[in-house]
């Protein structure tokens, strides 16, 4: 019989942010793999590390972390056939995914190689859009707010089109363009209302409002700017 | 000393899809308070009610459930008033919120009028917009794709101009407004890639393609549109 395969979402960075089914799957699967940088630690497996048994087999996902440039084709195409041959041994795997699974994740190019040949169960997660607003303690959106979520990669034409007539908007992939981004924002009149969040929920969490930010910081790829233009969303 | 009031998001439906976190909070919390319709049951509720000891004192936030209608300032006056008063006698308080509690939540009623007076804590939660990716087994959004949320509660052309030029759309709080939404979704040519999904996650969960759907069909407030005007955002 045929291992199943899950994409779990693990939650944007405080451990405990797991879902109760994604934690229990996780400790159920004979086999756990997550995305890691080329070297060093994967940061999904250091969010749950306390919940693996220790008898796991664990499967790394190497991937150069560089900005912009998607996934290399091989490296999924190697992952789906070592997985996919788990599967085949009748043996079940867990794959750690920050956030979400299907928000922006890359878990979407293992889904895209095995789902037509292995069962595949996605496990929602607690997503980053909704960890910053928590820890900005400013509601994301509220009643008839539209809600545009913008990567920090787009041009800016494309940018200032999209911010313009949103109520609320949330960049995320900020990384190398913050700078970009904080003359957009500026432009459009939006600093008293932007704010700026990197590792939201974790212990090194950093939130400040976009315009104090120093012109030498580097933000994160998975750092995230919000913005409300209209101000507090729930001011009623 | 003063007690402590939690928004939990208690996520989409599934009673699993809670986190660890919202789980801890909820069975420590003496009281528990969710909204509710002016009669009958809380769906909130019913989501968690495994999950209640049977010895905390619940308060449930009757409210008439009239779409577009927003909610009663002088109903959330009350149990602000209420629920504060439980507080200064030292109790804590957790606030169920279906999905997350910023994320068009009515928990920010509370949480404005209460937020300056005692600690508030947010424990984001699953959100229905990544519950009905995983339900329809389809990923929101991918790479550098704009996603738009849109109320379907908008007019015509403001959700004409919102979708056109984004890659994936959610419509939510589709409710009364469904055929409205099918003509401009026919009308931009968009029939091929829209889904309509209601109860995602829950036992009574349907999912079926937008043009599919019978015109007698009454849609709940909280079913939704995915859209993904490429097609697949997983085909890389």
């Amino acid at each position: 019989m045929l291992g199943k395969l899950y994409g779990i979402g693990i939650g944007p960075g405080d451990p405990e942010l797991i879902t109760l089914k994604g934690f229990r799957l996780l400790q159920n699967c004979p086999v756990v793999a997550y995305p890691a940088p080329d070297e060093g630690k994967s940061l999904a497996r250091q969010i749950v590390a306390s919940y693996l048994s220790g008898h796991q087999e664990e499967f790394a996902i190497r991937m150069p972390m560089v900005e912009q440039r998607f996934p290399a084709q091989e490296i999924y195409d190697w992952a789906a056939e070592q997985l996919g041959q788990r599967l085949k041994d009748g043996r079940d795997v867990a794959v750690l995914c920050e956030g979400d699974p299907f928000f922006y994740g890359s878990f979407m190019y293992l889904f895209g190689r095995m789902a037509d040949k292995f069962a595949v169960e996605v496990v929602p997660g607690v997503s980053s859009l909704m960890a910053c607003a928590t820890s900005l303690s400013a509601p994301l959106a509220a009643r008839n707010d539209i809600l545009s979520v913008l990567p920090g990669t787009l041009d800016e034409a494309t940018l200032i089109e999209r911010i313009t007539g949103a109520d609320a908007v949330a960049i995320i992939k900020v990384g190398r363009h913050l700078h970009k981004i904080r003359k957009i924002v500026d432009k459009l009149g939006l600093n008293p209302h932007a704010r700026y969040i990197e590792h939201a929920t974790m212990s090194n969490q950093v939130i400040m409002p976009l315009s104090d930010i120093d012109k030498t910081h580097r933000a994160p790829y998975f750092s995230m700017i919000l913005i409300h233009t209209r101000g507090a969303a729930w001011h009623v």
